[in-house]
């Protein structure tokens, strides 16, 4: 029998990678109520908006308004996604993000090239640029890692042990310059080349190389493998997950049609709760968030568990028609 | 890490279990198209149809007309859905089927009263008279037992061990009955009540009791779980599953609303395939006809390799590009 965690941390993407590749006139209010609602659920840290230019992801122009309005808890965390110095500066005008400099690092140079019109080198030394910026500012940069398609890539194919671990070597190497020694990787896989067995060879390769750090996985359901490469993961100890409500999410440039988006939220926490991996979360508050999203962005989300129900429900249920 | 089978058995159950859910004006001839393009996947298995009351089940009222219009290969066995004797002539009538009476029983008194009006006692007396109405006609009984509602019911809660092995018990009990040995046993998580624990723990109490018999599943996605349940199936070793094209289906009795159907075929596939278990199956014809299933109910199917598109076409597009 496998070995599961007695307890993971879901952290909540939704808002930034479900709105990202909506579409832009989603009223601001609307994405706050919902980042609101999941306030309340027992989520620790949620991901409000990605500080990128409006014209290459117009519908988060309003990055700001949003964060603006959001009423915060003092118990959860706001973070944000910005990808250079620009961002960077709008996420920490807003006073409300506490944005720290993470150490990430693509594993697809063609990925990389088509997405951010970069090279690793050019994307090493944006990386350098944010951390000096808020190391000006007083703000120590995060001891976090993490690699983006990790597990393979549209432009350039499988990502194999060789190439995973090289990554992870200039993510290390990068942290060092700056004296951060990584104690959390976060794996990407970006656009959805992961199966459970890649996802229990990466993480035994990374284990033996880094047997001190704490490996977290970020996953996408393009290709239906999200909950089972979730599960993989869970049987080798990941205690640390990213995850979107109703499934929301996507990566815009990732040239994908109609693809389904990120591990579902309710969904993943639906599978931990019911073989007794604590969560800390409100499977009933997720499931009215997830149908507050898909009643934003005015079409189905992916999601299952949103619609079918949890069997916490359905026992209660039971009970009383006895 | 875990040990999984070196080739699966994948029974195609898309067109009864999903045409039995649509809508009762979708036209014979295009169910018939389907049928023959999932023939021409490598599928060895194809449930076509259900022989129930039309009235109970108005869209499979053409069910003789299906069967009759199939391009029937030599290779692929073609089977269909009775209830009771009056829908076991009914497919012996077509003279196209070789249907066998196996030994099912379901672990959920109070689904068998909702579904079919019944209780085990009945539905044991049910199985008896299409057992001994098929011997009449000189066919032997197959030494293949089912148990549905195996890990859980809407209506009676939890299925746990006990009564998950007393139901195995009356299922072995009655093949007895009739000198049968039952060799394979299936279980059908029909309101999608399975988490990949209660797999391992239903297939670990079963293999102890009946170490002799091999285990496959029938999976439903009202829960997200279906992928991940299968690969908990996979790590424990089961090599015969149940699938439906394009995740088609659902249980028309299950009180669910707007739920997900069945493990998805290509999906399933895919990630067999991509861990290197041999399915014989061709994805890309699959994903064409999952594409195919799509048109025909005239509404988006929760398929996702069927939108994400598989990795070998990614692969080849990458080599053409580079």
């Amino acid at each position: 029998m496998a070995d599961y965690p007695n307890s993971v941390r879901i952290n909540e993407d939704g808002p930034r990678e479900g709105f990202q590749i909506e579409r832009a006139d989603i009223p601001s209010q609307d994405k706050i109520e919902l980042i609101d609602a999941l306030s309340q659920t027992g989520l620790k840290s949620i991901q409000v908006a990605s500080f990128v230019h409006p014209k290459r992801v117009p519908s988060m122009a309003d990055a700001e308004a949003v964060v603006a309005g959001i009423s915060m808890r003092a118990d959860v965390e706001y973070t944000a996604l910005f990808m250079n110095e620009r961002g960077l500066e709008r996420a920490l005008a807003t006073g409300r993000l506490s944005p720290r400099a993470s150490f990430g690092l693509s594993a697809s140079p063609a990925f990389l090239a088509r997405n951010a019109n970069a090279s690793v080198e050019k994307q090493k030394e944006s990386k350098r640029a944010m951390v000096r910026l808020m190391q000006e500012r007083g703000i120590a940069p995060a001891n976090v890692g993490n690699i983006s398609a990790a597990f393979g890539c549209n432009f350039q194919g499988d990502i194999g042990i060789p190439a995973l671990l090289d990554t992870a070597r200039d993510v290390f190497e990068l942290a060092q310059e700056f004296d951060v020694k990584i104690e959390s990787l976060g794996l990407s896989d970006t656009m959805a080349w992961a199966t459970p067995n890649k996802i229990r060879h990466a993480l035994h390769a990374l284990r033996e190389t880094y047997p001190d750090v704490d490996i977290s996985l970020h996953l996408h359901n393009t290709r239906g493998m999200a909950v089972a490469n979730a599960l993989a993961g869970l049987e080798m100890g990941v205690t640390e997950f990213d995850t979107s409500i109703g499934g929301l999410g996507g990566c815009p440039f990732a040239a994908h049609k109609g693809a389904s988006g990120n591990l579902c939220t309710e969904d993943f926490a639906f599978m931990c709760e019911e073989m007794g991996i604590s969560t800390g979360l409100d499977l009933d508050a997720l499931i009215d968030a997830a149908r507050l999203a898909e009643r934003i962005v005015g079409h189905p989300l992916p999601g299952s568990v949103m619609r079918g129900g949890s069997l916490s429900r359905m026992r209660v249920l039971n009970q009383v028609s006895v």
